[in-house]
């Protein structure tokens, strides 16, 4: 066991609480990006950085970012800290939250335990890294790497470009393009993010925390199958062409192959969009759209697997396949997960190596120096729910963890 | 092959034409009922009716009868020819005219003929066969056979009741309820109906003609599958419950269950209406809603489907059946089906039997008297679409062999 524990969970447990308030009373817990309880939410995160004792401001891209300056002017590069707050509709009170919540702790903690780290230190808060009304996710993330396409400042929603609305919550979208100079103050020395797990992983493996080694790529294919939309009283069964029998059985075929082992890489194949026409009670379906979703920790599986669909496609009469979108995995920094092995290790925290399923604000923030990331176990692997759940002392592992391999980064160029 | 055949394929491919050019122009063949492109077909069938001599009026139910008076009093009950000239939306030109058209040069040939039938002979364009706007079939026939439910009067479709649409075509809805005494005079002598086949048993056996021995009765059951709607990227394929492979499962299932030999009694499985939720690419399946459509001709192999249904939604997880309805075959009659065949082996006109896998006006008909379908070969099966087609000469036999029934028929009981 970890003795004299820097981080407080009684502070951490006050923080998800105030937050939690902040909700969409018919819809807990909802607090999607650029709504009023979203700017209810950043005026709360706003006091907390303060009362910190951060210096709060909001970049181009819409970031909230308290600022915790270092005490020796040559140490160069920001170690950075965070997630972020805005949630999807009906979601739940852990995911981004618990990053932001750990973030601002450690500050507090550093603070109580009076280290003065050489780096500057800042916590972060992304703007809409969920999916909001304007459709797209990761605005802020993308936004301080440089690569948020210019052309998404023209979506619109409910009546307001995303232009607008990035300069409602204090961004300054004119001086977006290319990597924000601020608060990296040079280059990014680390981008560390805790998160909760969104799957099973942890729990079933009875361990307290996961160390992200890579973010998976994820690739998705339309696939259509057509038949021939025959009456369903008249035709016999041996002279049918029914596109939902063969759609079917695909669905069967891409779960086998997505879920035989790969030896022990991450790798997941999900059939999450599907509809069928005509789609009436006495006509045999003549066409099936589905959406395949596979995501890949190494990318030769995602080749292997994309190949091994056109394939299928070709070898069934009818169907065809096309890759829709196609973004490589991003591995993680192997000196960060040093560290933060090495903190865990000292404080007899548990720990696995895990590979994200799903996308962070930690792939953008890879693009600009070393980033890596602390998974804590999700009850039940829930998430985006309102049932999604993680202990504080869970999250307040994984926050010392950080708060202790931030320390050890922070003598490493000494 | 039959000599001096009474019937003309002349007046028949002139009566097709006249009705094809009476179609929604941008969508070929339409012609639905209680539409205006409806009424300029009652129109010309109100005009060909009388050409033929036949007495023409309007029932109760918004059928439209011609009437050839029988030449002897004594002969009781009506033999009625007919079947129905509304379409479905982008319908053929065939489905239900070929019928009514049969019907007509029936009455012209045996005119031409000189044979006078001691019965009353009558032809019939029932109404709204087809599903109309007003979201239900059989309108007509279920109305002259007095079971139409009196609640449908109400349904609404484009700001009027379907009582005022019945009215609107000549149809007294204040007097349904019972079985209608006309046109009948009396018990229903015969009710024989032609129609395309919708299916491709008498093309691929290389048959003139299908003598219907039953119409099939229609089951729909309700699947629902409950999954859990976790996150795509981050949820193990061994720890999903993904609604949607379950389902697909079953859509497997259903078909082998379906296509397994009856020694070779009519059955069909199809599903035809399915739905998952949330629909989204980066979630699992967490429900599927699906809509099984079974004919079978023999009650107990319906009977057998059925339980074996519920018990394989009883032996899956999540999984659950509900009858939604469940109408039984309706057998045709032997006498009729007698006199067919005697007339088909006179001429050398080949059959075989057929049960209907769809639903007909037969079916009504059949429960006020004896009924018989008789059906023509449709090419590639194909029906409700642009490319039903049946040639004209092999509609041409099937009337003969109507024609010389009805002949046989009106001397049974003399």
């Amino acid at each position: 066991m970890m003795r004299n524990r820097m981080i407080s969970e009684l502070r951490i447990a006050a923080d998800f609480d105030a937050l939690a308030a902040l909700t969409d009373p018919g819809q807990p817990w909802t607090r999607r990006s650029f709504t009023p309880m979203f700017d209810r939410g950043r005026d709360w995160v706003s006091r907390a950085f303060a009362d910190a004792g951060l210096t709060v401001r909001t970049d181009a891209a819409g970031n909230m970012i308290g600022l915790r300056p270092g005490s020796d002017p040559a140490a160069r590069g920001t170690i950075l800290l965070g997630s972020h707050t805005d949630t999807v509709p009906g979601g739940g009170r852990f995911d981004g939250i618990a990053g932001v919540i750990a973030a601002l702790e450690i500050t507090r903690a550093l603070d109580e335990a009076g280290v003065t780290l050489r780096h500057d230190l800042a916590v972060v808060d992304f703007l809409a890294e969920e999916v909001s009304g304007f459709g797209v996710s990761c605005i802020g993330s993308r936004g301080m790497a440089g690569i948020m396409p210019s052309e998404w400042l023209d979506r619109t929603w409910e009546g307001r470009s995303l232009r607008e609305a990035i300069t409602s919550v204090g961004g300054n979208p004119e001086a977006l393009g290319g990597a924000l100079s601020e608060p990296l103050n040079g280059p990014l020395r680390a981008y560390l993010e805790l998160h909760i797990e969104q799957g099973t992983r942890l729990e079933r493996a009875g361990l307290d925390l996961g160390l992200v080694r890579a973010i998976a790529g994820i690739t998705r294919i339309e696939i259509t199958v057509k038949g021939r939309p025959d009456h369903a009283g008249t035709t016999p069964m041996d002279a049918r062409d029914d596109a939902l029998v063969t759609a079917a059985l695909l669905v069967g075929q891409l779960r086998a192959e997505g879920a035989r082992t790969r030896d022990g890489r991450h790798f997941t194949t999900t059939v999450g969009e599907f509809e069928i026409s005509p789609g009436a009670a006495n006509v045999i379906p003549g066409h099936v759209r589905m959406l395949v979703d596979a995501r890949a920790e190494a990318r030769p599986d995602m080749e292997a697997f994309i190949a091994w669909t056109v394939d299928l496609a070709e070898a069934t009469p009818g169907v065809a396949a096309r890759v829709i979108s196609d973004n490589p995995p991003v591995p993680m920094d192997e000196g960060l997960l040093a560290a933060l092995t090495a903190a865990a290790d000292a404080g007899g925290i548990s720990h696995m190596p895990l590979t994200s399923g799903a996308g962070h604000d930690a792939a953008y923030m890879a693009r600009l120096g070393p980033a890596a990331m602390v998974f804590v176990p999700s009850k039940d692997g829930r998430s985006h729910c309102a049932e999604e759940w993680t202990e504080i002392e869970q999250i307040a592992l994984g926050a010392e963890v950080i708060a202790r391999a931030v320390i050890a980064l922070d003598q490493q160029d000494a």
